[in-house]
């Protein structure tokens, strides 16, 4: 929380060298220059009559104006008109204002320029769809094996139907999740419902039990593959990785009811079938499910080996509606992970949509984009 | 934390005349007859010779078998072939099972049936897309008030050109924002770029002042509407407000940069301009702001009165990445919040994919939803 | 999201009988009398010469003034003085004035009164720790069996040293928990860091490695216990409960490394390890884990059987930084759990503050609470 | 998302000239090695024969074995007792082994060491309590500006008199916050009751509208300070203001109730106020208010100039329940924050019984730690 400062050395070249700040006048009250220097909380030193100088009451997006009695920050909304305001971009010196990001050293900005949004992860950075898009169809064409990771958030109304139908399209090379995607995947083709709740999000009477219900319907037939043939299943995304022999594997947890016949109880065999998955990825797609993201992600290289023994990185996405859960997927080192704060229904509705564009049209052509 | 318990009167006339439980022969090692019980964690009576029994070691998602010894909760995976199984659904004691869910008086479950989903915000409820879709279109169609209240995040990308779509469209009654939604969506129009960031999340060079250029280019015009009629402004959210004649207030807030002419820096006065679409709103749709939309949540009755006097819920949809944020709005009062954890962006963009579906057409037939 | 409106029945005795409301002149410009009747935003009749009417321009946090024209909502500030102000506090017309709080049946709120802060878990709730310390304290003296469930984030610097106070001192039944929590304890005991920070959150240079180190410490030593006879591990919450033969459950997941030779891998095993302490536990104490929380909930009654046959509720206590967690941990059916927004590290000071207050003197009274 | 990979130079003498990894046989099946190599997911190349290679099958948190085909990345509890195991800490290639932490341009990571939490601002880093209250002490000593930006969250019980604590006690140079930290403290003052809850969290009856009663209250008096002086207002953090001549902004916003004489509704007027404070600022302690705090950081040097004109940091401690608040704080430009994901009462309760222990004594002594 606090460290040295170690001032600029203007002896140095560029700062030695480098001309006088320039100053225009503002053209009218509360209005600056065009060109205006625009401040940050960093100190900032300016040449004046061969002299750098801190410039009194600091602050970012203000602006620096001269004063008889010296520089001073303020907002453009107190320059009047007339009153001399410096002018520029650059923060290296060249033009008579220094940027000292380095001053604080062992301080987490450590260096480089000011910036806003500097954070890896934030609801607040726009995610663009047309570039996943565009990969996901590349990896289909190349061979590539995409695995998905999911969570039960991506059962809610559409989200089930697009997961399906990526895996009916050639989009999914294997599903990992735990017992309850497929627990309520199935209490859905069966009995209509998701954790008891219609599509709407209204509990139904009774319905706390139904995936107690599914499950046992599943112990009876045997085991997925076998409801599948028994007719019992004949929806879903368990049943279209059935029907188009996409593998999945649905590891065990203490969470589990259950749990099906088909969830890896062991959790060590677990992760040997998921093992397996990672060492084969091409590209990796995780929703909402932080167990499964970061176990996923603890097998996973960060690059892929080509056929030629080149080097790329393994593109892996990570949906969730927390950046909580991407940090933390990050932080236990996948640090390539490319994270996207949404609903998990919302981001598989956006990316199909995508995926469905003409690819040599312009994507983005039907919503103005420019 | 701690309530005293009420048992069960069971001389009341529906328990002491319900019949006993009924019990099935399980039909094999782990498979429950179909119509098991299904527990709750709550106290559960069992009627065996006309007494009734607290099972043994409860939990939710068991099932209920009786021993020589007497009942005991189990899961289906203990319980062995031919082993009795109590059958039911009812959780009344009309089949000799009674869930006793009013026993905690003071609790804040109180009473009614066991249910899961029962938080009334959570990103684990579906979203129903059609039914806000036919809202909006049937409140266009009869010239209501449709009040959007938007938070900068609105601006990432597509978010803004799906706003600018429902402004052209007709069903923006009057946008309400803060300064940063104006200076951002202006920021990308003159400048490329939303807090620095281009389309695709990168910051740019210099981008840290790139909004603070965009006020400084607004105050020189004079106002955004002067800037529309200079050509300075061209297109974004605010220049089809203003082409389009949709009032928008433009809120002060301490955080304001600027602020720009348009903003009501006077916070009582800004709620005397929002409260004017308070009283007329027949719809809300709030995106992305705690502040904007809790202030305004403040000032809108729950209830809109139609012309013949008669009244109906005030429709009130409120966006947020956060559980939280919505929570808070209910908290504060405005209980009739129906809440979409997602993000800004994405819901524009599935919003608007259901308003333009064909509207006597099933409009999830081209997701395959049943 | 749309519901249809019941109005009140008018002829029903206790509004045909109920008297005019009262009005009385304001005391001066922007001051109401002391006794105004505060407005929420559910439909409000007002008895004037007999008649129920709806004031204008409803809201919430206003008052209903008498124009001559009408009733009308309005804000505390833009009352002058003398103006006539309805007065008093009953809701339910028998002062005049009826809130009609079921009139939109089926939706959320239902009905009741008109609350602030009714959502169940809310970072903005206090947190009442005296009553809590007072509730582990009278456990701990009838000999309760009081069961932790706690994640990774107890063991950051002070977290860890609580937790051990709390098992040395008898306040621990059982400890249920990862193969995480154990691993980082074990590496902070053998190597100083936690995930390979040290206790300021800086990160060691190769940290990342520590903990893998530490897993393989114990797998050479044998188990847990047996590091503990041999003398390699000295200190920490697994030393402790292996010195006050505390029982633990480490139950297994996919995203363990190791795991330690204790890690029960097969989850229907670590169930098992699980429920017995479930089905004895007489207060649960859940901290930093959505994985084994919901778990052990899960397994969980919602009640105790004492002794003597009667019930009471089995507190259980749900921390989490994030509403989210608790609320799905409700979600999932555990309705008696109370919830407690903040940090583990923080939570567990605070509560070993208040469990060694002396027990007969006021709590608060060093704080100066009154 | 993508970015091309950049191999090693080999022939760089680091590279050319290190020596060949050494392993060492398994002690036994399922240990590895004392010294193993841990394994990270970045690209690593080991040195046998002279000749860099890649192992197969990369993951972290593995170790490197030497089958007679080539290298391989496996899991400890694979390795069998016998195998030869890749020893060593360095990762620059000195021993043998290189992860090439470079390879991807352009890619978040950049450079530098692999590491576990990196992120920022997370609610799993450790918070050093005792280096806080070391930092207020001093400023304290030394006459600095101490400024407390607070929002209502603070009032919560405890919360409310450890913040009248320390401003009695002289660690307040001035508070900064909204009408709503007012209005709840003197509600609490003149009604027992924050947002209409007791100190419990139950909601009173008729409470909805305690607030509006307090704000009416004290606009009869005129102001705060008439309050305190009429004998109306006795006790809390506005009244201790008042009497401890501790000066205080109130900055309005949309969302005021009332607001109280002596909030300032003017945004502009308000922001003026506080950069009083912030030009002044030698520390500042901002707690659960995103809008002050943003608000305040846009307006903070990220330094204090010393009397000797020696600039150093400006101590900037951000407390908030979600990582997000902190996180946008510092995407806003103010990087020097130090986050604290915490609950506002139990970090009020803990910062004080921190500042509280002796400074000479080791200050974690009583709580056992090293």
């Amino acid at each position: 929380m606090q460290h040295g400062y170690n001032p600029p050395d203007f002896d140095e070249a560029r700062l030695r060298d480098a001309p006088d700040a320039r100053f225009e006048p503002a053209p009218a009250d509360g209005v600056l220059p065009d060109d205006f220097f625009a401040t940050s909380n960093l100190p900032t030193y300016v040449k004046v009559d061969g002299q750098w100088r801190l410039p009194r009451a600091p602050r970012m997006d203000g602006a620096i104006v001269k004063d008889p009695d010296g520089l001073r920050v303020t907002e453009g909304r107190y320059v009047r008109k007339g009153q001399p305001v410096a002018i520029g971009y650059a923060e290296d010196g060249s033009e008579g204002i220094f940027v000292h990001t380095t001053g604080f050293l062992g301080s987490a900005k450590g260096g480089g320029e000011f910036q806003f949004m500097s954070s890896e992860v934030s609801r607040e950075k726009p995610v663009d769809y047309a570039r996943m898009a565009e990969l996901l169809r590349q990896e289909r064409e190349r061979g590539g094996h995409i695995v998905w990771v999911v969570g039960p958030a991506v059962l809610h109304s559409r989200g089930r139907d697009v997961v399906t139908w990526f895996i009916e399209n050639g989009y999914v090379g294997a599903l990992l999740g735990g017992n309850a995607v497929a627990v309520h995947d199935i209490e859905q083709a069966l009995l209509g419902t998701t954790l008891g709740m219609d599509r709407t999000g209204r509990p139904v009477s009774g319905g706390h039990a139904f995936h107690m219900r599914a499950i046992n319907r599943i112990a009876r037939a045997g085991s997925i593959r076998k409801a599948v043939e028994q007719g019992v299943l004949t929806e879903g995304i368990m049943h279209a990785c059935v029907v188009h022999d996409v593998p999945f594997v649905l590891a065990g947890s203490i969470r589990d009811d259950g749990p099906l016949p088909d969830t890896i109880a062991d959790t060590v065999r677990a992760q040997e079938l998921m093992r397996e998955h990672a060492t084969r990825a091409t590209m990796t797609i995780m929703i909402a499910t932080a167990l499964h993201s970061i176990a996923f992600g603890n097998m996973l290289p960060a690059y892929v080996v080509e056929v030629d023994g080149a080097l790329r990185p393994l593109t892996t996405i990570a949906v969730d509606t927390s950046e909580f859960v991407v940090s933390k997927l990050k932080d236990r080192g996948t640090h390539q992970a490319f994270g996207v704060i949404t609903n998990a229904q919302d981001f598989l509705h956006v990316l199909r949509y995508f995926v469905e564009q003409p690819v040599n049209a312009a994507p983005h052509a039907s919503h103005g984009v420019r």
